[in-house]
């Protein structure tokens, strides 16, 4: 009897946000096959007997190609196991299940997705950046820096909408490209940030700027992501809400704010 | 000694999709103060010595103003209880928490964000939509069609980027204006979309049509979702699949597709 395959979001890294579904999944599968981004912690859930392989491509450091992981969940489909793809995040944002639907499809085996807790929405909910808002965030755009597990620049909207909150997943570290292109997609200079590093793990980072001087921001370490609008006026601790006066009455901020390590973060 | 807030996402609906943190602070919290659209099964994880209230304000039924929901969290924290706020979804996806924040602010109640899965990734999960895709989504935009709790429009982006995948949430029955708004930002009338009824959940119901066509769609039970874009041609089942053919040919297709159940679609 053919297996099935479970396309299965991990959350953004604390293993208190796993869904109660993608815990339950992991005790029963067979195989596990995973992302680099996938938390010790994490895996640590599954049983001893079961098969794991990390089949991660790190941005810029490429182990296995797409097709590759592709035939290697039809080729375990195939053999009758109960097959978990575990992706970091929500398994339908920036992860390329949808290559991997379409080969399952080609190849009749069954599937299903379980989303998870996107990055981005585990991100803002420690640093207390609220995406939408009524008086100034109507809407939330996705987009990622580069396509993953290659290091070619994504290809942006043209236009994005300036009264959205923007999250940019694996922007990498050349600060002044992104900006650029958040600048031609019509993003005004001014317009605060945030970079999130290793979001809800114990050490994550969080370093607010602004567009325009998001260039001079410090490398942290990945993953990153990066919160873009006037939402980010609202973040946590209490510091920033000095520096991002709120409402907006223009005032100017510091260029270089220090990075606040989570443990202070959440000590507000 | 003063309590603690937990603004807490109980995910898209189905009960496996909540996370163990929510989970967890379900099981211990001294107050529930819950939305309306939270689902009676994930109600029942709460103990029953636990205060359970419906705060929720249903679309065109109001009950309870903002206003006086965060009166009710700083009044149980100042009485020194563990409360969690339960939103559907993600908490700060149209949630208004952002108001809910600066009310613990202001009143020096210390507070959590536990993130959830949002409805629009439950739904793409379950419809087998990939939100983002190398070849026709690089964005993936979230807007409303009404302001929580009131039957005003929202306002949108003037322009919405005509490679993303959009999802509008709360988009209501009025199918012809929101098609008109969806025009106006730039979508093209031959879009693909789906109207997504109580996804996740077992009455789940899937509507796909384009945006030229969606004024004739059916008015199917809320909370409804909008996905619109290319990526909805992936959606499954098979019959869907030939009627968008993939890559994008041209094909012509039906205005009136009929809806499927969700047992339907999951028998793929």
């Amino acid at each position: 009897m053919t297996g099935k395959v479970y396309l299965v979001g991990a959350g953004p890294g604390d293993p208190e946000l796993l869904t109660l579904k993608a815990l339950k999944l992991l005790k029963s599968a067979d195989v596990v096959l995973h992302d680099d981004l996938i938390s010790p912690e994490i895996l640590s859930f599954i049983p001893s007997s079961t098969e794991i392989q990390n089949v991660g491509k790190r941005f810029g450091h490429k182990k296995i190609s797409q097709a590759e992981i592709n035939t290697l969940l039809v080729q375990n489909a195939l053999l009758g196991l109960q097959v978990v793809r575990l992706k970091s995040g929500d398994p339908l944002i920036f992860g390329r299940a949808g290559e991997e639907m379409e080969a399952l499809r080609q190849a009749g085996i069954e599937f299903e997705i379980v989303p998870g807790v996107t990055s981005a929405f585990g991100a803002a909910a420690n640093a207390g950046i609220p995406l939408t808002h009524r008086q100034v965030s109507s809407a939330v755009v996705l987009v990622t820096g580069h396509h993953a597990s290659s290091e070619e620049f994504a290809d942006w909207p043209a236009r994005i909408p300036t009264d959205a909150t923007v999250v940019v997943y694996m922007p990498g570290y050349d600060y002044h490209s992104t900006a650029q292109q958040l600048l031609r997609a019509g993003v005004l200079g001014t317009t605060p940030c945030a970079i999130v590093s290793q979001a809800t793990l114990p050490d994550e980072q969080v370093h607010v700027t602004t567009v325009d001087e998001l260039h001079a921001s410090p490398r942290l370490p990945s993953p990153t992501l990066l919160v873009v609008g006037e939402a980010v006026r609202m973040a946590k601790p209490a510091s920033f809400r000095q520096q991002f006066a709120w409402p907006n009455d223009g005032a100017d901020f510091a260029s270089h704010i220090p990075v606040l390590s989570a443990s202070q973060e959440r000590a507000e």
